[in-house]
Formats: structure tokens, sequence, C-alpha cells
């Protein structure tokens, strides 16, 4: 067996993220104990929020401390284990953070079946991604079939599954995006009914053009200038799921919303969630997103970076926009 | 019978509302005609809403026409009656806008018992600002016992009512005021746990300082800086009855909140309302009130201004903050 590669958090960001907050390792892979298991790594996930936890700001998590292997999502295979549950050979999706080889007690960790759906898409449609966008839709968005449903950042791996799920349950769905091959993917792949370019410009005056009819439900990913336009769009007793702050993420300073009186006068609810606060609905997502993947109701897009060691890059490139579609990395 | 005296919306303000915006004129008083009944007002209530009933603006209610008689909320006495439901004597609340006499067809006229509490407690406590307090408190900040509720412009008609309603939920009421005479107001007389003068700068330390347990649900009557400032205390799963923006009523280039990340990693619920969504709870509202006005557990403050022809000059002061506890006109 090779020697174990891990990706620790090597300081803080103090705006933008940089490849030097990170230092590549080697190290001996450990020995496996009673009650445990060795999994080797095969794709490690990488999202917006692991913005918070690598700041020291408050976040509902805690922050992954320097000097520790960076958190993450990750699908992988037993290659050794002492635990009940658990077989070598199993295929196991969890949190085991960007190293190669992980020893785990089996928390958090669920066997996957790796012929239903293509191992990766537990990372992204029927993973975590995918359950936030159901929970944030079904559970905060409440949408009825008929209305307009919202959602930036459009092509993403969670406003991607918003706007297919949104299609499911019979409603509009427009996407915002950044380029034209986004927006592209998200009417053409995704079946979207429209998706606005934030890039080109006057997005206020183009999404009163793409929604006469107001929006009923925004699912938010963005936050800042974006999130304004919407809310001059929205009618009332809109509801707003609130996902992610994108947009804000990388400063102390944030820009943050202006058009805050929408909510007032259009008596708008809004939530902000996390996937992980409601376990029983996750599980209920997952099952539906897997069996809507296998049907080919669900359509993706993965961006895969190789190897462990350019994952800085790969979550660099996740905060400057330039991934497509749900940001991996395939360990070698 | 002395002449009809009317104020009018002249124009529509730019920014700061102006004594220009309105014109006092003398008017024949209208005869009475079959199903109809005049009333001569008493009492006409001056409120942070009109803001957006004279702009051009979007807003939740149509906007009153340049020309027309300004709107409000009124209590008076019915002089002569060819309505079923009214008989002359009787006084009834309404909306009857700043008139001396207004004819009516009785809709949204409610017969009020003059004996039970003040006749100008129903513009207030026991009225619309009080079931707004009521509705937005229960309803939407759903507060439980033990919890700390903070509430904006807490010595203002609906703010104080929210830490007196929050004290009989059993709750820690903190409130937040502007200048050393209305939060002593809301510590002495209303009863709040706390209450702290904004304008003494430092807010957000010292409202770090006032709730070391953090607040569970904000009733906000503010917006800007001052509600910044309360996103950063806010617990997880913090409830937002947002209620008013009246720091960004004046300005088409309001400064908004910046502290919107807090609503993310908080999993914050904000519910935009207004209090007439609510018919229902409101006439629950206002009977509980009434009860607890007539049994003492309520205080309440009036600011009031003598004069039909001062109700622009009182509408102006609200926005200054110079009214302290709810604004009336008092007519001659």
């Amino acid at each position: 067996m090779d020697a174990n590669l891990q990706v620790l958090l090597a300081s803080r960001p103090q705006d933008a993220v940089d490849e030097s907050n990170f230092r590549i390792v080697q190290t001996p892979i450990p020995p496996v104990g009673p009650g445990e298991l060795l999994v080797r790594n095969i794709w490690l996930s990488v999202d917006p929020y692991m913005r918070g936890r690598i700041s020291a700001a408050k976040s509902y998590a805690a922050a992954v401390e320097v000097g520790a292997v960076m958190t993450g999502g990750t699908v992988g295979q037993v290659v050794e284990s002492r635990h009940d549950r658990f077989k070598a050979g199993d295929h196991v999706v969890g949190h085991l953070g960007w190293q190669r080889y992980a020893l785990s007690q089996g928390t958090g960790l669920s066997i996957v079946d790796a012929g239903a759906v293509p191992l990766s898409a537990h990372l992204g449609v029927c993973g975590m991604p995918g359950a936030t966008a159901y929970i944030g839709l079904f559970e905060h968005c409440a949408p009825r079939a008929g209305e307009t449903v919202l959602v930036s950042a459009a092509s993403g791996a969670v406003g991607g599954v918003v706007g297919q799920l949104a299609k499911i349950a019979g409603c509009r769905a427009v996407g915002i995006a950044g380029g034209p091959a986004k927006c592209d993917f998200a009417l053409r792949e995704l079946g979207f009914d429209a998706c606005i370019d934030y890039k080109a410009g006057g997005l206020p005056g183009r999404l009163r053009e793409t929604c006469p009819s107001g929006v009923d439900a925004l699912f938010e990913n963005v936050g800042g200038a974006v999130m304004d336009a919407a809310l001059e769009v929205l009618n009332p007793f809109a509801r707003i799921a609130l996902c992610g702050l994108i947009s804000d993420y990388d400063t102390d300073d944030p820009r943050g919303l202006k058009r805050v009186r929408s909510l007032l006068v259009n008596r708008v609810r809004l939530q902000g969630f996390i996937v992980t606060d409601h376990p029983r609905l996750y599980q209920e997502a997952v099952a539906r997103l897997i069996r809507w993947v296998a049907e080919g109701r669900l359509k993706y897009r993965e961006s895969v970076t190789e190897g462990l060691s350019n994952a800085p890059r790969a979550l660099i490139g996740l905060f400057k926009g330039e991934n497509f579609g749900k940001q991996l990395v395939k360990l070698e």
C-alpha cells in the first residue's frame, strides 16, 4: 500500500483563499484498531460552505483547526474493516476530508450502491448539494404548481438541481448564472424555462422582462447585488430559501442587501437553512434523487480536477466561478 | 355645524417629507345619503406606514392620490346616521383620514365602548399599533418563556407594546431606543429588562453585553445599522418579525443590511408582515389588548399634537424621532 497524502489547513485566509493557506504532507497510513475501518478515498467534494470552515468567524459548524486535515465530503472504498457495519470492498460516502486514506469509526459514513448511479453523484446531485436543493425548495420555498421559482447560481451543483425539481413540481424555473455557456447549459441541458447571464449587466431590468408575473419563490445562493435584483421582482407572500451568499464570503465588509424593503412590503418569508439540520428530510431527499437520476429525470454536470494536491486550486477556482457544475477532485 | 376642514396631499415628497407636501382646505360638510353616516373625528393617528402611502413607490396598499384627503386612522363620534349599524352618538374607530368631518358607508368602521379604555387608545395600544405588536410577536417571533426578545424603537407605539407582551409571555425584553429619556421610559414605565440608547454609539458592543445569551427573537421596526447590530447577536434558529424599516423610508438609496450572513449561519426565519393581512388575529389582539389595558397590565404613552392643521408637522416629527410614544392629533 502506498503512503497517505493529506491536505492540511496551513493558515486562515484573510480575504480571498490562496494556495498558501494549505500544505500537502505525506504521512504513514494509520493501523486499523478494533471498531475502526480504513477507507481509500476516490472522490473529494469541493463546496462553497468550505469558505466558512476555514475562516475564524463564527459559523454553524466548528472551524477546521490550523494544522488539521481539510474537511470535506468523500466517496471511497473500504480497504480494511474491524467495524461491524462495514466490510472491505464496500463503497462509502461520508466526510473523511482531503486525504487519500482515512481511518473512521463509522460515524456519518453510509454504504452506497455502486451500481445505481455513478459513485461521484453521491457527492453532488444525490448527495449533500442535491439534498440541499430538495430541502430548500420543498421545505422552505414551498412552491405550488404554476408559480415562478427563481434560483441564482443556476448551473451550480445546488442550483441546477433546484431548477429541475421546480420543473418536476410544475413550476416555471428561471435561473441566474454567470456567462452564456452556463446559461445555455441551464436552458438546454437542465430544462430551465429561462436563464439570465448576470455578467451581461442590466440584471434588474432583464429579470423584470423574464418574469412578467413576478417571482413567487427565490432559492438564493449568491447574495449581494444579484439577490437585490431578485428582491425587486418578488410577489406578495414570496418565500426565500437562503442557502448561500457566495458573493459575500471573501470579505469582512460585505456589500449586503439594499432592497430590504421588498421583504416588508411583500410580506416575504425568508428562511436561512443548512441541509444537515434536517436529517429525516435528508434521507427522503437522497432516496428520491437517486431514483430520479437513475430514471434520467435529473441531469447534472461535473467539473473534475485530477489529483489530491490540486484540491486547493479547485476550491479557489470555485470562488472565482471557474467550475461548471459540481466541483470534484478525483484521487489518483 | 361648522365647516369641514381637510388636509390634502399636495405633492409627493422626494426625500424627506415637508409641510409643502400638504395643503389645508375648507370644504362644505357633505349631506348624508341613504346608507351613509357622518362622523366628526376626535383623534387622528399619525403612523410610520404613512410614508409609503404618500410615495409613488409600489407598496402593499394603494398610494394616496395627489389632491386627495390624507389617509389615516381615526376615532370619532357619529353626528348623523342613515346607516343600519350606526346611530348618532356612537363612537367609531376606522380610517376616515385627516379631516374634521367624514362621510362613510360604514366600511371598515367599528363601534367602540367609550368607557372601557380612553378613546385615543383605540388608535394606539388597543388599535392598529397594538395589534401589530401582538401579531408580530406571537405569530412571527413565536417566543417561548425564558427566551430573549429584542425590539427596536422600543418606546414607540408598537415597540412599547411588544416589550410588555414579551414580559407577559415570560421572556426577557430588551429594547433599543433613541436617547436616555426613551430608554428610561421603557425601563421604568414599560418594564423592559434593559433598553439601549443607540444614539450613545457603540450599539453592537453594548448589545453583546446586554444580551450575553444572545437574542432568540427580534421585532424589527428600524432597519439599517440598528438592525445590523441586532443581527450580530442572534442565536441559532432565531425568528425576526420585520415590521418596519423607518431608517430607510426617506431615501431612494437605502443603506440596507450588511450582516445578512447571520441569517444564513443562524438559520434565521424572517417574516415581513402587515397587520391587516391577519383579520382574525386582529380581532383577537384588540380584545386582549383592551382587557390588559383596562387591568393596568399594559402601559402606554401618547404624544399629542393639537389641531388638524398641525397634522403634517406631527408626521414630519415622527420621521425625525421627535414623538415620544404613540403620535396623535387631537382635533379642536
